[in-house]
């Protein structure tokens, strides 16, 4: 059967890594950072040597296309996001982009023009570290997020994202679902966790990814010197700060096995060796399969901080940051996904993502599947995160044959 | 009694505070700018016009002498320091300096000759922003800093001390304590605490100045997904420096009551909302007027943290930044500071300084104690800095009473 080719899709992945490269291995490309136009300069011009057209949207999503017979039908498309968390390693994200631009190399190999175009998307932010919401950019396509929000966004780096778009050369036309329609969308991602390594399987036809709830938390006491002042008369929001997220860990490890609750931005104001810290601002991650756990842990969590301020002298303030409601991919799709890699002779199974992804905003305007392969003891964002060659040129050919199906050869 | 003139006091800090002007109401006047030689000029002329000599030594501390009738004698001296930090009130060090020339304008008023001479010294750079150390003209003075070291010292603006010395036309000869001994040294200061506005007192007898240990604290685990990493298998640095956090709090609480532990510098990595952290670097600040209580409590401290670390299955490391050991000022000169303020009829209270002063230094070479008075809510280092022109007048009466009490009146 027609398949990818290995060396070169790895050899990409080791290409696209050196752009941002960490002394571990691992790279950080920040979503709009000079690094981050790098690398996706590097993908636009592999995109065009393989013969496609380049559209950017006003999210800054690029959309590679591949014209087909007939190009009035509906892109099949596929894609993820180059972007990266700080300590990254080579594959979170860059697979689903390059094992699409794979897909296109071995179609060329093969002399094969599909029915309908084919796209491979690059979604702008889906990491959410310089700005916020993750995956925004897919979520402006959907029609799920305001483009002038998204816009009017600030970065870490005191710039807005309109700013960052139009100085790095990625602000396009509105574009959006409706006037850029797809088939459908796939997209390849390494599983992020240890569920396929633990089981031996090389292929997981993902059915749908559990929900998300994020929330910033605002603990405000009161600065004051570290030598003179007692500590019963101390309003250290720190202090405060520190009971609440071991009060939320408590509630974490008291749920069932599929709940994640994280704290990993935690910033102290002022951060002064010598000053009772006047105030702590930190993000609380909570995901879990099922919406009616994740209204009975939010009701809780909000409880517990309400009586950890209380008790502590501490003021509090919370803002939502998202609510990601649990995603069910097309059953359609799902089953296309296992049956090519069951007919490749994959070992396959199915399986829930415990990460959010751009796929997640897809499945609301088109069906949308996700092809997921094993990493190694299941880290990630990680300079450590690591995946075989033949497992990523395994989910490759699995992407091939069901974008082959679905755009048809004459 | 013989008391100061309130209004006169206060005039004199509003005039040096319009030199380095802010615009909420401080002022900044750094170490060996062109501001603090105007501040430095106009005390000069101030003491001048009350019938003062003046002496520079190397270190660029001002020696403003009011002869008695005996001048073989050491003199009985006060003082602290005119430079500031960078968004400083009209108080801190100043009030020292002016309470210092408030005692010579009162004497002159009554015409008053003491039998031994009185000195007001203005100190260099206490405040180390300019240039380091903190409190370095007094430690040249005591002999415990090479005035070679202190003068090639390079500053902020990539000049030497002993070049802005000679600059700015305050470079000296050498005089130091041997050559220029002292009787006794008081330093009158704001508290820069909340004790004696919490208390309702008046004036601080102070005791000496408590000793402080710095470690820094680098809590290692794993970075790792937030959405896909079960519970069970975390590495999570942030609740771990969150539970040392908490046991130190607890630890210092269950200690009397001059204990001060401060955790005010906390830095996470990566910091990224949806990555459980792999480390957290951290500051401890540990203060207590007992080496004794220090070393009890550091070695407690240093157990907490590596059997938390081994709980969580976290790796640890603790560096010392630094240990300065306390200080203890003079019995008689404190029973003197409580016994002229009980006199006057001033609500008073031992104390110990949180903070650091130059009559840590002094203390080493002569006896020394000092005199607080009230700050508005502890707060200094701010423009927010604030105390009542009728407890700054009370601090300089108490001054002015152990002054001629040291001195003799023939």
């Amino acid at each position: 059967m027609l398949s990818v080719n290995e060396r070169r899709l790895w050899d990409a992945h080791v290409a696209m890594g050196a752009i941002g490269a960490l002394p571990n291995g691992g790279c950080c490309r920040l979503a709009l950072s000079p690094e981050d136009k790098s690398g996706r300069d590097l993908f636009v011009g592999w995109c065009r040597e393989a013969g496609c057209t380049i559209l950017i949207d006003d999210a800054g999503n690029i959309f590679a296309r591949r014209p087909g017979f007939d190009n009035d039908l509906p892109a099949v498309a596929t894609g993820s996001h180059l972007d990266t968390q700080p300590h990254a390693g080579l594959f979170d994200g860059i697979y689903g982009v390059l094992a699409g631009l794979e897909v296109f190399r071995a179609l060329n190999d093969a002399g094969i023009t599909t029915r309908a175009p084919l796209e491979t998307v690059v979604w702008t932010n889906e990491e959410c570290v310089r700005f916020s919401p993750p995956t925004g950019g897919s979520m402006v396509f959907a029609g799920l997020l305001p483009v002038d929000e998204f816009h009017a966004e600030r970065t870490i780096d005191d710039t807005s994202v309109r700013e960052d778009l139009e100085s790095l050369g990625f602000l396009g036309p509105p574009l959006g679902h409706e006037r850029h329609p797809f088939d459908s969308f796939f997209e390849a991602h390494i599983e992020q966790g240890p569920i396929l390594e633990g089981e031996r399987m090389t292929i997981g036809a993902v059915t749908g990814i559990q929900g998300a709830r994020m929330f910033e938390v605002e603990v405000t006491g009161q600065d004051n010197h570290a030598g003179t002042t007692p500590m019963a008369m101390r309003r250290d929001a720190l202090n405060g700060a520190a009971r609440m997220a071991l009060k939320l860990n408590e509630l974490a490890n008291a749920q069932d096995s599929a709940i994640r609750l994280t704290i990993g931005r935690f910033d102290v104001s002022p951060n002064a060796a010598s000053t009772v810290p006047g105030s702590v601002t930190f993000q609380i991650d909570l995901r879990h399969p099922d919406d009616a756990v994740l209204d009975r842990v939010e009701a809780t969590l909000r409880r517990l901080l309400d009586e950890t301020a209380r008790d502590q002298g501490l003021e509090l303030g919370v803002r939502d940051i998202c609510a990601i409601p649990p995603v069910h991919f097309d059953r359609t799709l799902v089953d296309l996904v296992e049956d090519k890699a069951r007919a490749l002779g994959l070992p396959t199974m199915r399986m829930l993502s415990g990460a959010g992804h751009d796929s997640a905003n897809l499945a609301a305007i088109v069906p949308t599947a996700m092809i997921f392969v094993p990493c190694a003891e299941g880290i990630s964002h990680n300079e450590a995160e690591s995946a075989t060659a033949s497992d990523l040129a395994a989910g490759a050919t699995v992407l091939l044959h069901v974008m082959i199906e679905r755009a048809g050869i004459v």
